[in-house]
């Protein structure tokens, strides 16, 4: 049927959906979310209809994602008609039901989600049911397989190319921008991209845009690890395994993670990794809760390694904390810099020369965290860093006090002396945010106190950092309700944890998404 | 935030979304499909955002739902912030993990479908994880309730109410328009509200169209029913448990069907209904293919009567082939008056005086099929229809000869002699709907022979009713591939059923909403 064109002027995030009126969409037999074909000028494309009452007849309202691919004009005419079922469909049932897929069918649905040929509701039902009905390894595989095989895949010329990576969920996390630099002194390849933050206070790519751009084409990538060895770029616009971007935004608002190995073995295969230190950060507080789970899942990690020509280690850290004190990409920037210049938290600089280390002895060196700590030591590291800077974009003579931090603080003291206790992740990550961060780079927490630390009544426990006092004023409320750090003699003296139901606090969406 | 309002004049089928730049939609930690609250002169909504890319800063687009509910004017400003997540989203969640929800916890779910707080992915996750964990009797019943709370309910001032309804998946299925005349020939009171197709040729409600106006307010059915002790009238319009309606618009691209029981007995409620007769179909070609699978639904329509304070009894019915010979809305009207001036079908006589006897018997008459085929002989029944039809708005001495059908027909002929064998009821819906049912009021199927009938070579197996050429030459070919009608001279002679992989014919979509 013949519909003219109205071009509507909104993207719909990457969606390819048109609207059609109820009347002749019922004469074609199509529903709401239904796949419908438009022909324009011998081109084909999918789209999702979104079957709309009071719409003019006979007219299809064009989102700009189609109108991109079509190259429609406003008033010109396509033919539209309801488009075949994709076979996919068949196999995401088939999940649903319970049944294992092969990889055929895999690759399938996965092209399919990249084509844009699923609507939400299906991508919903297929997460759901991958959740429920769990995913074999063979599953995995494939999984991992058909997200590379339709992306972009980046190829440095050399081999063999290092990698680390976390699973992320502990706040203050500024490990890699530590562990690079130290690796690529040594003179290992290690092209790091990394992701912003979705969920939390900062994401890698926020903490190093900091101190240079990251946002770097595949060409100036290229160019950096040339120069460098290493490099410390967003990975999000380099097309990587673009299925797993599409997946995210659907496990986003389901507060549920089925793909998790999928997703990231499939982002550093396409980065062409061979050696690669996995960190599990383990304890309360983060993605995974007990040494059994984490061993578990490092067992997953290292056989689908295997199964992909890929070395992996992983490194179960402790993540009852933040890592050092800083949380939010100014202040974390400006602490790993620090630790690379020799004043760093014990913490962050043992976590960074740990999984250094273990890099280090996969390529066969001997205690590989003492050559880590001698990069560390010797300066090596930090001048590696300053090189990536400049390479990249960035002032390579930055000093940690050039870094700007939000100019609004607040302290919030210790109502008792004791010690700390217990260290809230998601309640300070929620500060933070609260504060400004990501967005606003200089927000963020800024820890006085760490875990066993001894703290007097009226001791400042932590500070906030933000950009504006209206914010700072709402972020210390927000501290105050939450009270993120536990100060008590001793460990147990204080029995009664919480009482259910209790006040209402903002404090619910606590689900952990960053890789 | 405040931002300025464009006007979409776009409709989202019911839903109330709102587009926002994602420059704006960051600042704000506003991710694609989270709520939003909407602030304009005291009134407070919650939308779904869509973040779109390339949107004018600081402008919200207004779908004309929102509008609607807002009343606000291109160009004024609203205050838009995010919404808290509701309460509902965490059972969800809890379904999704394979806890029980308790009744308060369905009810909060129910409300925010109502009231479209629910984006579809959640929606889509929350059918998903009620197919695959199940639902206990305890949750049917709290659906059950919830969604005839959140709902408009008829009362009718009368005591007792009769309904009866077929799970349906039975093409040709117009028992309804016999059942009805029949029981309220009788005497009792029978308000009937049915559906129109969805995935089928026809439901009652596009039978009975064509005989007269079924899209009636309450107040036309109050009044019809007070003349008439009974109506046929289309259940759509009337916001009777409004969230099944909702959810069924997730189920049908999902191809499940996990709130049967729910969905159908709240509608029933909603209706007042005090005794209701449940048809079950049974059969291959339907949705439920053995005696078995009949006995454990039937068992849980009586139990949730119970908790509802309704009698229910079930008949489980042959369904391996369509009711009588017509398929499609107006060849299934011309049948059923037929049928009720004494010259029907004897599979659609005597499955409506079986069920309208279940429902005297339930009454306390002995032999209540004798007394409903009296009904039928002595005219009563078909009098009673031209009353209703009357009531309703149509001609009561409509003839069969008036009712038009088709004027493109085609005949198929066999093949092969023998006898008739299987009829594929999903291949013959298919052929009746390619060929413009139910839109096409006059298109359908008309059968020559049923099962067990004899078959010379060249016999017309089916005529194709259609209302153009063109739909006539799609809807041979599509049933040349199907070839729903299987001929042999004794069943197992011909023990092929199928080859994998076969050739593809459009035939995937066999999924059976209808209730």
């Amino acid at each position: 049927m013949e519909f003219k064109v109205k071009l509507l002027g909104i993207r719909a995030g990457g969606k390819q959906i048109i609207v059609i009126d109820d009347e002749n969409a019922s004469l074609l037999g199509i529903h709401s979310s239904d796949r419908v074909e438009i022909t324009y000028k011998q081109q084909n494309i999918i789209a999702i209809a979104n079957v709309a009452t009071d719409f003019p007849k006979k007219t299809v309202g064009i989102y700009e994602e189609v109108k991109d691919r079509l190259k429609v004009q406003e008033g010109e005419n396509v033919e539209i008609r309801p488009a075949e079922r994709p076979e996919s469909l068949g196999y995401i049932r088939d999940k649903l039901m319970g049944r294992r897929l092969g990889a055929q069918e895999i690759k399938m649905i996965i092209m399919d989600v990249v084509e844009r040929h699923l609507s939400d509701i299906e991508l919903a039902s297929f997460v759901t049911s991958l959740y429920i009905r769990g995913t074999s390894m063979d599953e995995v595989e494939a999984l991992t397989k058909a997200m590379v095989e339709t992306g972009q895949t980046l190829d440095f010329g050399k081999k063999p190319i290092l990698d680390k990576h976390s699973i992320g969920g502990v706040p203050g996390d500024k490990t890699t921008i530590l562990v690079v630099p130290i690796v690529a002194a040594a003179g290992f390849t290690i092209p790091k991209t990394s992701s912003r933050a979705i969920t939390s206070p900062a994401g890698t790519a926020d903490r190093v845009e900091v101190l240079c751009p990251v946002d770097l084409t595949v060409d100036e990538i290229r160019s950096v690890v040339k120069k460098t060895g290493a490099c410390l770029a967003w990975g999000g616009a380099l097309d990587l395994a673009p299925a797993d971007d599409l997946l995210i935004q659907v496990e986003y608002p389901l507060s549920i993670d089925p793909l998790l190995l999928p997703s990231i073995m499939s982002k550093k295969k396409a980065t062409g990794a061979d050696y690669i230190v996995v960190d599990i950060p383990t304890g309360r507080g983060t993605k995974i809760k007990t040494i059994g789970e984490a061993q578990a899942l490092a067992q997953e990690f290292i056989e689908l390694g295997k199964r992909l020509d890929m070395n992996i280690q992983c490194g179960v850290t402790f993540g009852e904390q933040p890592i050092g004190y800083a949380i939010g990409p100014a202040l974390e920037a400006r602490e790993a810099l620090l630790a690379l210049m020799g004043e760093g938290p014990t913490d962050l600089v043992n976590k960074a020369a740990s999984l250094a280390g273990l890099l280090f002895e996969m390529m066969g060196i001997n205690d590989g965290m003492q050559k880590a700590n001698e990069l560390l030591k010797s300066g090596k590291a930090e001048k590696k860093l300053r090189e990536i800077i400049a390479a990249q974009g960035g002032d390579p003579d930055v000093k940690p006090e050039d870094i700007e931090v939000g100019n609004e603080v607040a302290e919030i003291r210790s109502e008792e002396k004791g010690r700390i206790q217990w260290i809230n992740n998601i309640a300070i990550a929620q500060i933070a945010r609260e504060a400004g961060a990501p967005k606003t780079k200089g927000a963020g927490v800024l820890l006085s106190k760490k875990l066993g630390d001894k703290v007097a009544k009226g001791d400042v426990l932590y500070k906030i950092y933000s950009g504006s006092a209206q914010k700072l004023e709402s972020t210390v409320r927000l501290a105050q309700n939450l009270n993120p750090i536990g100060v008590t003699e001793k460990l147990g003296e204080k029995m009664l944890i919480d009482r259910i139901p209790t006040k209402k606090v903002s404090y619910e969406k606590h689900f952990i998404l960053e890789r």
